[in-house]
């Protein structure tokens, strides 16, 4: 999740900070970078960040040992990207007025780590949630997610907007499709439907609901289909690319 | 580089091979890759294609242990993307009937091992050309030097197409824009410009030439430049997005 430090930029560009060089040659508004875990998803687009750029990478332990062990990332120059490592529940702030708190949710180690058999609800391989506060509100983001603990559940009671891991509609969507030979649950991601889906898990929630992480086999993504009626219907949004959420 | 074994594929799916999933859900009609360096350029492309399409993997053996050691380089299953260390100066077949060959080019170490002050001129790292041929006809491909040795230039006099590192015009050009504090020497790249410059080098080659690799400083890239009037008058061409090539 990236940190725009300028609430006071013109609105088309707050829209897109990374086009806007701040009256020089080069330059980036970003400030921060929290890392929820590092999957490839997670983690590839620092290295687009190598342009000498100061900003600040936080990440848990076993998320960052990971940056730490492969050589590419250090295109983060260290005397410009300082890297923190932060442990979970324990709130810190970043510029811009926000506080931000890394917390633990059950998944597994990213793919290029996985055996044969990984641990999928493990909460000790550094998968993060990330609640974020500023001006009284709260905000929780939750990528990735194997299951819903109730020490999450109560995280998300006390929030005003969650966003939500919407991978896959059914556990076996991508076997049905084709595209894959695993289930949801094999790589760490429940599914929105069934009697352990988030649909369930979170219907009690009074905050604004948002699915994110949306593979491409995911119905929710069809205008019209009944999968999107089902969320909708239950007051979820389906995220857009370029979404602003004003709380 | 990209290999594309569909050489009868119709023209609009030849030219962006990438979006035709053959008539499956996903696809990729991408058999080979050749890496001519371990540069973050030369090498994050390949973590976008970590959904078990099967492709071969080509380096030399500098590159592939950078890869190897790299543990997010994993998601490409070893049993799906085979692994290949290539020597130089030894052709190996690809398929759709093409036969490449690495050689040597003068360089340094990718940016993320460098010290203080690397060798920009070893030939021992790996930095690498790539010469294609089919049906008689040969392309050398060097997208970084950071000279033209002898053995570089009887290559490119035999060839009917030079891709050539063309990122930088002059040697300080990135420090006059501020927008580095490095020479292209010290990156490991000849400039265009000057006495000791690739227009200089390269001018009695009876080739195509074509400039790639092109940093957003260079004034080659500007229509109606001085620059550009240089390098297009002595026979180059200025390389331009999802351009074709046919020789």
């Amino acid at each position: 999740m990236l940190v725009n430090a300028s609430p006071d930029l013109p609105e088309q560009l707050r829209r897109s900070p990374a086009l806007y060089p701040r009256g020089k040659p080069r330059g980036s508004p970003i400030k921060a970078i929290m890392l929820t875990g590092a999957e490839i998803d997670q983690v590839a687009g620092l290295l687009s960040l190598r342009e000498r750029e100061p900003f600040t990478l936080r990440a848990t332990a076993p998320t960052m040992a990971l940056i730490d062990q492969n050589s590419m990332f250090e295109v983060l120059a260290r005397d410009q990207v300082e890297r923190r490592v932060e442990a979970f529940d324990v709130p810190c702030s970043l510029p811009g007025g926000l506080t931000a708190e890394l917390f633990a949710v059950p998944g597994k180690v990213p793919l290029y780590l996985e055996g044969e058999n990984p641990d999928t609800l493990s909460e000790a391989n550094g998968t993060a949630g990330l609640e974020l506060r500023a001006g009284g509100v709260r905000l929780v983001f939750i990528p990735g997610a194997a299951a819903v603990t109730a020490s999450m559940l109560d995280r998300m009671a006390c929030a005003d907007a969650v966003l939500f891991d919407g991978t896959l509609f059914r556990d076996d969507e991508m076997i049905k499709t084709c595209t894959g030979n695993k289930t949801g649950r094999r790589m760490g991601h429940m599914s929105i439907d069934g009697e352990s889906g988030s649909l369930a898990a979170l219907a009690k929630l009074s905050a604004r609901r948002i699915y994110i992480h949306i593979n491409n086999t995911n119905p929710i993504l069809v205008e019209g289909s009944p999968e999107r009626a089902r969320v909708t219907t239950q007051g979820w949004e389906v995220a857009e690319d370029g979404q602003e959420i004003v709380l």
